[in-house]
């Protein structure tokens, strides 16, 4: 029998459901009852599919059994409970692992498959936290979830209203910051090794000029070909190893 | 008006471009005269659904005037001339450039978006090709094509019946190995600076056995995190970039 883990909440009725995916709530699952295609149902799998969920077709049966409140109404979705962390949550989390903070900063990384594999890379690479901004990037949806391999359940993420702001509070407590940027210094010329925030931009426009202004650093990978730049999630990939690098020397 | 570039080339007629979509030709767009749904058609609707190529239903002044045949049934497509290399062809471009050969080979890589990413990368390594197994493994789709960013103008790629017995061959001019293991030398502590052949698997599998027993290196990246391993293009992007710093110091 499937049991949802300690990481997952179960969602009842139509309305909740259709709520759950309009607040983007990482709906992993959606079980429907067979035959039902209702106005609210026709929706719900809608949403279910642009969002990635699995669609399972069960009898009342089954959905009885997986009730907590007995009240379906035909349809139950499980979501995965990511909650967003504080920042210093994270920064404490550093001192009490005794290291130097290591933060990422996503600057409007719009795809989920990028963020998911660079929460992955933050995890790995033992940074300690990865900040988001509030307004445009995409928020812990279930592609996340699962792009991240499961470095979502153990990578704290918090989403600030203002990313500029939250650096400068950040230098206060003694982090420098260095963004990526084709036109920076070679970043095996840099010192990372200090307590450090790594800033990546989206694909498109990389790092805003609002935060780039704010930053210590900018940092360069050595291109040798004949196109513009990496994916998003291979450039944060590269920088973050080379601070993993310097830390380890 | 749109025209076709030089890596473009038209297919017309619904057997063709069922056959095309088959044979797994990048077909990046299918026009289809507007309102025709009979079964071949459908089968192209769902091919192109299922290979992520753009659909456009126009008139049929418009496809008479894109066909180069007059023979079009109601569809033309337009696919990538993406050629395979071959392996002569990437060392001899090395020997040109002067640079000891670089060459990336993907174990069983099945994510078209990670295959994309990958060449992305080998071409802003600086690598001189890609060297990918027949069996199993991706093609050059237009998804391919697409997360590649334009690197497959550029970047060549070999398709090879026995990626063993192709590492064996390489090895006689003079190549090494190093293959992407979990459970290697740590990287840094590698000498990766010669005529070098990069080895990535796939993410579920890693590289397979009888490959990584032709091998003469195995790497790590050092892992600090909870989770078991970095995405397959973030991972092949930070090995590359070992092997870039390693050659710049």
């Amino acid at each position: 029998m499937e049991k949802q883990g300690n990481n997952e909440f179960i969602i009842e009725g139509r309305n909740a459901v259709i709520e759950a995916f309009r607040a983007g709530k990482p709906v992993d699952r959606v079980y429907i009852l067979d035959g039902c295609q209702d106005g609210p149902v026709l929706t719900i799998k809608r949403e279910a599919r642009k969002q990635d969920a699995q669609i399972k077709y069960v009898p009342k049966e089954r959905l009885d059994q997986l009730s907590e409140t007995g009240r379906h109404q035909g349809v139950i979705a499980w979501a995965a409970a990511y909650e967003y962390a504080d920042i210093e949550t994270m920064l404490r989390q550093a001192k009490e692992k005794d290291e130097p903070p290591f933060l990422f900063l996503l600057d409007n990384i719009e795809d989920p498959h990028n963020l998911g594999a660079i929460i992955r890379t933050a995890n790995l690479a033992g940074a300690h936290g990865v900040i988001i901004p509030k307004n445009r990037a995409v928020g812990l949806t279930a592609t996340v979830a699962r792009t991240s391999a499961g470095a979502l359940n153990y990578t704290p993420v918090a989403k600030v209203t203002n990313l500029a702001k939250t650096i400068e509070e950040l230098k206060e407590k003694g982090l420098w910051f260095v963004c990526a940027d084709m036109d920076g210094d070679r970043m095996y010329d840099l010192d990372l090794r200090g307590p450090i925030g790594l800033v990546i931009g989206s694909e498109g426009e990389g790092v805003g000029r609002l935060v780039k202004e704010k930053c210590d650093m900018t940092a360069a990978i050595p291109m040798k070909g004949n196109i513009d730049s990496l994916n998003a999630s291979v450039a944060a990939g590269v920088l973050a190893y080379e601070i993993v690098r310097q830390r380890l020397m």
